[in-house]
């Protein structure tokens, strides 16, 4: 059974157990995985790999696309079975293992990793573990619902192991595009003019004689959790929107925008629900992940194309996607992450890039990582691949949190992932500030006075004019600078307990 | 006389004195000018009207390619004539007034500033004033010694003054390479797959219906001033051939690379006279500038092709050029800025990008323009444009200077230009650190090991030793982090005094 998605018949006999699979793995061995924001992810070798007994050490370094679902980075960091990671993750588990410092985590440009690879500077593939759907006669394998780095993982390892998802049907067939930009010193051109331009192939080619093993799974992706938009995401999509109407009036964008990408989360879903009864049309997506909004805008037919390099949508968005899947097949793409977020692409199309910030100075620095300035979050994404070539580069915060603890709006970020010479517009719950054209010393003012909380705009208009009046192009007072955050490490809030100041 | 310099017959009576010229400006303009590193810049107009005697208010926003000769950046600012500037400067005198926020300057990655004017995020330019060499019957024009964003500022001024420099051989022609990317949402590939592809025409073409006013001048360019290596950049430079050979022999790098840039300075001069007499060959550049350097590689047989925005050589240097013209004339071509800088076509050629920090982090990121975090040196220039799409990125710094008071390599940058995401490699008179695939723990022991000054170096294991028992994917003390910087603008060392220790 299910033989019928292994068409080379020469590998019909390498079908083995996820425990067996997990076998092969040594100690020192660096592995690729397939898996982009939960979607496409091994399911059964890695968890295996995971629960694997181990007296003597057993230690990878792990690359995937992006974060994995099903609970493995957790369930991988616990046995002690990695040693170093890289370029993303969501896990709290192993963001536990990370700050401390027991895993090393490579905090990675998305579109960089495959790049670092294809250029050997990072070590090279020992085994790629591949979720595809099925194995075509010649040999080339379809994807499921993301594609990642899984081309470049196939291509570059010395041993794949492919998991075929049963729970995927085979007339996913179709949905990707498989490219590759070749290697120095011949590197190609990529094509792509269009959100929707086709430059590759369906499948991704492979050398059959590389596979050590394929392991069948019947397992859905972990399902994204879709959070209901709240007064303060409602009221960021309001600013945002209503900054992009004042763009079409002043003759900049028209009622289609330009192709647009969106960070996962909450800040998206309520902008994206804003365009549904809008007078915006045509829009198209040329991003990361296609998320559940992503499908209702096309449902609601404003939504015209849309390319990322993977599906990561809830479970009812997901039924309703492979319920109906001849009515978004062709309005689909998915795409290496070395493609979809490729700075040649994201330049040419003009994206206008939205992304959600942990914290941003009054200068228009950004920290997208880093808590405190110390802890991992999750990691930068695929956020400076889009902030740093975008058309328009837009950040989203709250003004603050925890009740009102914690400002977002702060006088230095206490870690730099997008610099003041990328970041366009940044918007929070209490307005929007445009950064464009603007000098240090402008945007100072417009950020503290558009986007910081009340609480808080005092004390950042204090600090400013303080340190205005040491000069310098950027004013800061380096023993204040990070006094906001290092407060909160130590009594739990940004505030200036009124009574210590007595 | 030079009537020939003028073809189209019409255009003749525009013929007017630069102060003729300078009244054309009037408070509140947008002026956009050509100049890249000295070359190629207006060398009457500006500084007419630098000269010009105003009562009333008369402030312009200044956007050029990059930095101006002739001291006119300075002339203008103490004659209050500069509200903005833009997207790079290096005059002594104009620093001043930035540091003093007089001047309001916007630090610009030199890549964008055409994309910004393109788009409307900036304001239109009112006045373009372009240094050509002639101006051909078809109306279009032959730069000088630089491009830089002139082609941009052509086509989207309200009115254009041209400046026709007679020391400038009309036998210049041919070493431009003049390409527009259009405008969203149908922007064009930038089809450049070779430092010496040639995509676009030899002129910039010019509506002459805009041209309000032609000014002779028979002036060279502000030569640049060549700094003999000394013992720390020949140290650095010696550091850095040892890596590419080491990558040579990993079956990384050819002997001939992959296409050079470097920024200006003494350690780029270091590094290329070390080519000279080496196994490198058929060297290939894709830079900003073309040094005096990138000559004497040509003149060794080393250096097969350079393309880049401008020439900013010493008077010898330049005298050789214009004297063998035709020995270099096919060996060069100069760009746009948006097209030397294209992040599309650093990515594609895979560059190995080399550029002068001004202070690194144990964590590798680096500040290249902010002095004590707050006063502004020059600009990031190109160094962002290259750093983040090179094939290989790679700062260079001093590991200590002034009598040893200031360390390059500090706890944390005061000011982030270039973020840990990007930077490859640091090498400093101490030694390299390479980066590639190292998490921030591990980078922070190479950078201290490898890279800093002996005098700081227990001092930099100390704080990295007490903020790792605090804990953190990229551990910091935030009370201390930038105590270094403080102390140095407090004492004028950053060494602790060990009195006010006791």
């Amino acid at each position: 059974m299910n033989q019928e998605r292994i068409q080379p018949t020469s590998l019909r006999d390498k079908v083995i157990t996820a425990q067996e699979a997990a076998q092969f793995f040594k100690n020192g061995m660096t592995v690729g995985s397939s898996g982009f924001t939960r979607a496409g992810d091994s399911k059964a070798v890695l968890k295996a790999l995971a629960a694997r007994k181990h007296t003597d050490e057993l230690k990878i370094t792990l690359i995937t696309g992006a974060s994995l679902g099903h609970d493995v980075d957790g369930q991988l960091a616990e046995n002690n079975i990695l040693a170093k990671r890289m370029p993303f993750q969501t896990d709290s588990i192993l963001r536990k293992y990370i700050n401390s410092g027991e895993v090393l985590f490579i905090d990675q440009h998305l579109g960089e990793t495959a790049e670092l690879i294809n250029n050997k500077h990072l070590p090279e593939i020992d085994i790629a573990v591949i979720e595809v759907a099925m194995i075509k006669a010649d040999g080339s394998v379809i994807p499921t619902t993301s594609i990642g780095n899984s081309a470049t993982f196939i291509e570059k390892a010395k041993a794949i192991i492919l998991e075929i998802n049963l729970s995927i049907p085979t007339s996913i067939e179709g949905i990707h595009d498989v490219f590759y930009p070749g290697e120095y010193p011949n590197r190609k051109i990529i094509p792509i003019t269009q959100a929707n331009t086709i430059i590759g192939q369906n499948s991704i080619p492979l050398d059959i004689s590389k596979v050590i093993g394929i392991v069948f799974t019947n397992i859905a992706d972990s399902p994204a959790t879709i959070a209901e938009p709240d007064q303060k995401t409602i009221a960021i999509a309001s600013y945002l929107l209503d900054f992009l109407r004042d763009e079409i009036k002043a003759g900049r964008l028209t009622n289609s925008l330009l192709p647009l990408q969106a960070g996962i989360g909450k800040v998206a879903n309520a902008i994206f629900e804003g365009f549904v009864d809008s007078e915006f049309h045509d829009l198209t997506m040329y991003s990361e992940v296609l998320q559940d909004s992503t499908f209702d805008l096309i449902d609601a037919g404003k939504l015209t194309f849309a390319s990322a390099s993977s599906i990561t949508v809830s479970s009812a968005c997901y039924e309703k996607i492979f319920m109906n899947f001849d009515k978004y097949k062709d309005k689909i793409l998915l795409r290496p992450q070395n493609i979809s977020n490729a700075a040649e692409v994201i330049r040419r199309l003009g994206i206008i890039a939205i992304n959600t910030a942990i914290e941003c100075d009054i200068y228009g620095n950004v920290n997208s990582t880093h808590v405190y300035g110390t802890k991992m979050m999750n990691g930068i994404g695929g956020s400076g691949d889009f902030a740093r070539n975008a058309y328009l580069c837009i950040f989203v915060t709250q003004a603050a949190s925890k009740g009102n603890n914690i400002s977002h709006i702060v006088p230095m970020v206490s870690h730099v992932d997008h610099t003041e010479h990328d970041v366009d517009i940044i918007v929070t719950d209490y307005g929007l500030a445009d950064l464009r054209g603007l000098a240090p010393r402008e945007r100072a003012i417009k950020i503290i006075n558009n986007c910081s909380h009340p609480d808080y705009r005092p004390l950042l208009l204090d600090y400013y004019q303080r340190a205005c009046q040491e000069g310098g192009h950027t004013p800061h007072l380096l023993n204040e600078a990070l006094e906001w955050q290092a407060r909160l490490i130590e009594t739990g809030s940004m505030k200036v307990d009124e009574f210590a100041l007595v």
